[in-house]
């Protein structure tokens, strides 16, 4: 391996960056079939790096395609944008000195760096997606770190406070709230059912969810009153989900890095908060539970938001969408000759990021067995060797699914199939049972 | 700026890395006087990166020591380590590349690289500071988040604990314990308290501190009995500030980057655990709280720690021990003419992983102020313009505070240089009341 770095000024011949830069290059180079890929921190065998394959696929390349392998739809985890980051490795790489940023705090003692608050800021401003003017910003470890913060932050401890979300809702609400098992609130579950509840009866902290995790629809808070506090997750409030109406202008507003870019291991996301108190509790939060997000994450995320933001956005946004549109277009196509499955309708939507009429892109199909005996839609899904994530999770029955289509074009490959068996196993069924019946 | 990358197998000319590597490298390269450094991520001002300097510097080029300053010694902030990784920059460098580790998990599910456990094992191995056979690891976003998981793991929901830790203790553990406000354990003071309590009167927690925050004594747990659970945190349980008599056994220990290589600002530390239910349990907090740690700090950390047990890890720890040293002799030396001032008495100790005798290099001086009137000891300080930890948040009087020497050569040396100043006045007081007096 011969490196040779050469600098005009006649400076660093031997520069401190060539042997990291060689390890990853070298690292990258290897191929796994287009079906897994090597990582810096991966396992060595035999002296060199192994390929980690996707799911279904194995062998030392991961050429070989595992038949009888699982179709698992069950997590959201957004690797479908991979290839965008592949593609533009040269741009969204990072070199991280080993004396980068080793303080506890930045120079003017926060825990947030402030070129990636001001490119938070540009973002959303691109997007359209949010109102970040006079409002202050706080980063967490994932949004799953800021949900439970802002629950911190709006309860009332001489006032206990119950924690709704309304029906089907993102399984972490409940997890998180009984887990911590706190003295100041508690979840009680659907946000319907308090409604028409007099205020006096306490206070509320609403989840509103939009576009909604299940079933991609946008959504507005259901209770209302000077007692009732809302957390809007907007984690998939981005043009690859969703048309983006309008800005969104809430009091607490919580993004994550996760949908947007899909870097889901980095653990990145950030809280737009109108008032001043309950930024305050948040930040106190924050530095009671972790100290703050760690500084090569806050380089790698300013990084990857600086191109996502260049042309206007226009690359990122445009991949996204592209993908996430054929997803559902074909899996809309295969469903759609079924009568013992239906998943949600979205209708086309103007997008004012786009400034076009646009197809549905959700996250997610919601999936709902028909028939009266498929109480157990997953059991159902499972024959053909499928798992998505049941219904009950989002407080909804079991015989609703969540599909997630958010995966890598390996696994939504395999999942497309596997439905389409299903769905055509039904037709012959049925031909089955006019025969029976003839 | 001409930058050529050449490749023997005739690959990569044009290399994805050399955009980033070529940046990093030009930013190390502006001088910030010794008295700062420039990062990636710092502000621009007129297209070129602002130096961010040191306490007490200033200036574009932080060549001004600012005259006034407050010598601010309240921080536990290890950066008397960073000059060692300015020195092994070529081997303690990354490139993460933008589609680096994107998963929310690890391909066998979880969210730790198992490299890098196999690399704390190993440094632990090296050090002879903590048993790792047979145990279970959890990695957290530094010790301040294994800190409350560990006693969230430890804690009993249908029999509250108390949370106790003896004085003067870490004032993290009782503000972390009363902030989460969990119905299931109360912070309850100090350990010595409950010594002779008996053992039914209800389930005690109790953190264990060793070498103790802030006076770096040795120290074991106070109480015992089948109803105590103890959390040993050895932050700086290594051969920078104390002798290593012999490697830990205990059922759970919490160890942090940050006193071990100096990265703070990483948010990176890890339990060590015994019991697999314990482990479960922390997995879990991890889980729910911030799923995990991000991908590009366990890549940080690998690569760190590769460094740190080069060798037998000979070159960090040395330098550790070689600075650490020199600070207390140096402090030793100035406060030992002062008898309105007391420091901490240490005593060399021999230490297994050097083989030699070793002199007392403690990570903060434990201050009293020995005169009757001098309560308020942290406003005495003031009077020079330094400032310290308040005794009280320890547990103790007000009339100690914890003076940080683990910060960078500029602080310590004002650090230095004010509290001769003050013994030296004292000095000169006693001269005039011996005066006054004759």
């Amino acid at each position: 391996l011969l490196f040779v770095s050469l600098y005009s000024d006649g400076g660093w011949e031997s520069s401190w960056t060539r042997t990291a830069a060689a390890e990853a290059e070298s690292v990258a180079s290897i191929s796994c079939s287009g079906h897994g890929r090597v990582f810096l921190d991966g396992s060595i065998l035999d002296g060199k790096p192994v390929c980690e394959c996707n799911a279904c696929y194995g062998g030392p390349s991961c050429s070989v395609f595992l038949t009888e392998c699982i179709a698992d739809a069950d997590s959201g985890d957004p690797m479908f944008l991979e290839p965008f980051w592949v593609k533009h490795a040269a741009s969204s790489t990072i070199v991280v000195p080993g004396w980068h940023r080793m303080s506890y705090e930045f120079n003017d003692g926060s825990l947030v760096s402030k070129e990636l608050d001001a490119r938070i800021r540009m973002l959303h401003a691109v997007v359209g997606n949010a109102v970040t003017d006079g409002r202050y910003i706080v980063f967490g470890g994932g949004a799953t770190q800021l949900l439970h913060a802002a629950v911190h932050a709006l309860s009332d401890p001489f006032s206990p406070s119950r924690v709704v979300a309304s029906t089907p809702y993102y399984p972490v609400y409940r997890e998180q709230t009984e887990f911590f098992n706190s003295q100041d609130y508690k979840f009680e579950g659907d946000a319907s059912l308090y409604k028409n509840t007099r205020v006096c009866e306490g206070n509320f902290i609403e989840f509103v969810t939009s576009p909604n995790n299940p079933d991609g629809q946008l959504k507005k808070a259901v209770l209302e009153g000077q007692y009732v506090k809302t957390i809007h997750d907007l984690a998939y409030y981005w043009p690859h989900y969703t048309a983006v109406p309008a800005p969104v202008e809430e009091d607490l507003m919580i993004f994550t890095l996760s949908k947007l870019t899909g870097h889901g291991g980095s653990r990145f996301g950030w809280a737009i908060i109108k008032d001043e108190a309950v930024y305050e509790r948040m930040l106190n939060y924050m530095s009671l539970s972790t100290y703050g997000v760690p500084r090569e994450t806050q380089l790698r995320v300013l990084k990857l938001l600086k191109l996502a933001t260049e042309n206007e956005g226009k690359e990122m946004f445009n991949f996204g969408y592209k993908t996430m549109s054929n997803r559902w277009r074909k899996l809309s196509k295969t469903m759609s000759t079924s009568k013992r499955f239906s998943i949600q309708e979205l209708e086309p939507q103007r997008c004012s990021f786009s400034q076009k009429l646009r197809k549905p892109t959700p996250a997610f199909a919601w999936l709902k067995c028909e028939r009266e005996e498929d109480k157990d839609c997953n059991a159902v899904l499972n024959s053909v060797n499928v798992t998505g994530r049941d219904g009950s999770l989002f407080g909804a029955e079991s015989r609703y699914v969540r599909l997630s289509l958010v995966k890598s074009e390996d696994d939504f490959d395999l999942l497309l199939e596997r439905m389409g068996l299903l769905v055509s196993r039904e037709n012959d069924d049925s031909g089955d049972r006019i025969n029976e019946i003839m």
